[in-house]
């Protein structure tokens, strides 16, 4: 959670008033994300969600995070709108920091996701594939091999502080997937970050996505097994296969996975733990103690790793039924 | 800005389930007040707050806020209005902490409220004071002298450490307010930290009252000093005699002070400073550097005292045209 930006009265009301969208009636700072400054606005017209870019966002990619919204919502899938100001700008300033104001969504994200919500994060990953397959905005992704190899450098002196022999374990990791990653997988837009978190619900139905600040083009595939890791573990971090096959099925009825990416999901499964292993490294090494963000245990994705490392073929994970 | 409490969903569906307001669809944790965890709570049927009491609220005081909450609106105040479940009742529990659903009040708390919303302030707290006249219930205020006292004895160890020569300079107060304290004025129920973010307006109007946390029976002109102190000064600590007017012009046209309240405000004001300054070096010296809390400044408080100490008379607060 984290609201890190103040907003004084005076800034917020002319902001506001600089969208056509009635006079501000309420202004509340709100846990979302552990990114980016969150306020949930509420006006004459509605709900809106205010959002300050804080540091980890780069003001350069802010176009293509807001325009990929604006895409997806074209399409048809269900996420935060960025709202146009009067000059028809979504982009703007506030309090020193780029801002945004988006439509709020509703519905709940789930804390223990069980198999029919699997199911659903299948079936809405895949739209989300296929909605973005015509976006014409394109940026890196930061946070594959080469950021690897980044973070690595910065967190390995104190790693081991953080989980006993965990520098040469992450150092290991990443020759192995130095030599081995894949290439010439379908690639596209993906969301990189769609944990539970990242997911409301309504009625057990998937009501929406939200937080695109990690959204990228990379392997489509790379993003199924970023969910695989954040949805199919169990807290005791066994592997539920029964949540895979049901996430995996309905992800294949929008759009079938190639033998090629089916061959290639163990691997990728491994660089995508290693890639939140990293960043949790990080963070706990660098989070001041003041700050308003509950960092998160990188124990839980080494064990993740771990499974994945041990794994040598797509049927492992029950996937030879496939 | 807090929130503690962490509600998993499985917990917060059943408990919404149990009032007859609809089913949830959104639920956030929400920057507001800093002793409790509050959530904003969306359902079929409105916006609601839940709040967590956390361990600053006495359990056993918990009927006494609610019932005032109640009584309150019923004559009209506007504040929040604690919702029943369907088996009647408005204190419950959740996550292991006594929990309370309430309405959700429109409008936005004033960080540099001007001179037209101290007049606003001004009326409703004569109109809160009013209202509470026949309130049956009762509660001691914990934080006047005996708990100044004690509050004294908790910080003197360190507080030179809070800023030098804090220790004498509380005693030396202390000293002076245990001989010379006021007996005899009016006494009702009060809200006892009417800061301005406690008030809402929409539009330059007070909008609602929330926060009745601190609400006890005692002096209706303390109520008065601690507003004189939250909202007449300006930020480099002078006095605004203007807003002071407002304020207390506001409030005689609903109910006018006695003679022997306007003597006993300069000596009021000292002991409200003396409340907030004890109990923001308590803060000061007692919070973890991981809670999610910004701590307020004591030194705003002791230039109030020592503001107050200089006053002889009422009318050195330009009270003289009174």
């Amino acid at each position: 959670m984290a609201v890190y930006t103040d907003v004084s009265d005076e800034e917020l009301e002319s902001f506001i008033a600089s969208y056509d969208i009635g006079a501000l009636t309420s202004f509340k700072g709100i846990a979302e994300g552990v990114e980016n400054s969150n306020y949930l606005v509420h006006t004459g017209s509605g709900r809106y969600i205010l959002t300050l870019y804080e540091k980890r966002v780069r003001p350069d990619d802010l176009p293509y995070f807001l325009a990929l919204m604006e895409h997806l919502a074209a399409r048809g899938l269900s996420c935060p709108l960025p709202v146009h100001d009067r000059e028809g700008r979504t982009l703007r300033e506030l309090a020193g920091r780029p801002a945004a104001l988006i439509s709020f969504l509703e519905g709940l994200s789930l804390r223990r996701p069980g198999i029919e919500h699997c199911a659903g994060l299948g079936q809405v990953l895949a739209q989300f594939h296929i909605a973005g397959a015509d976006f014409p905005m394109a940026r890196g992704n930061d946070l594959s091999l080469p950021g690897w190899q980044a973070l690595y450098d910065d967190v390995k002196e104190n790693a081991d502080t953080v989980i006993p022999g965990l520098k040469d374990e992450i150092a290991r990791e990443l020759a192995h997937l130095e030599t081995h990653w894949a290439t010439g997988l379908p690639v596209g837009v993906i969301h990189a970050d769609l944990f539970p978190d990242n997911v409301f619900f309504l009625d057990d139905k998937v009501s929406g996505l939200i937080d695109f600040y990690f959204a990228c083009n990379d392997m489509l595939a790379y993003d199924v097994a970023v969910c695989l890791n954040a949805w199919c573990f169990e807290p005791d971090a066994s592997f539920n296969v029964t949540k895979r096959r049901a996430m995996l099925q309905a992800y294949e009825l929008e759009r079938p996975l190639t033998e090629a990416e089916l061959a290639a999901l163990p691997l990728l499964a491994r660089g995508a733990a290693l890639r939140f292993l990293l960043t949790r490294t990080y963070d706990w090494l660098n989070t001041d103690a003041n700050a308003l963000v509950k960092t998160k245990d990188p124990a839980e994705y080494l064990r993740k790793l771990r499974f994945h490392q041990r794994v040598t073929s797509y049927r492992d994970y029950g996937l030879g039924e496939h």
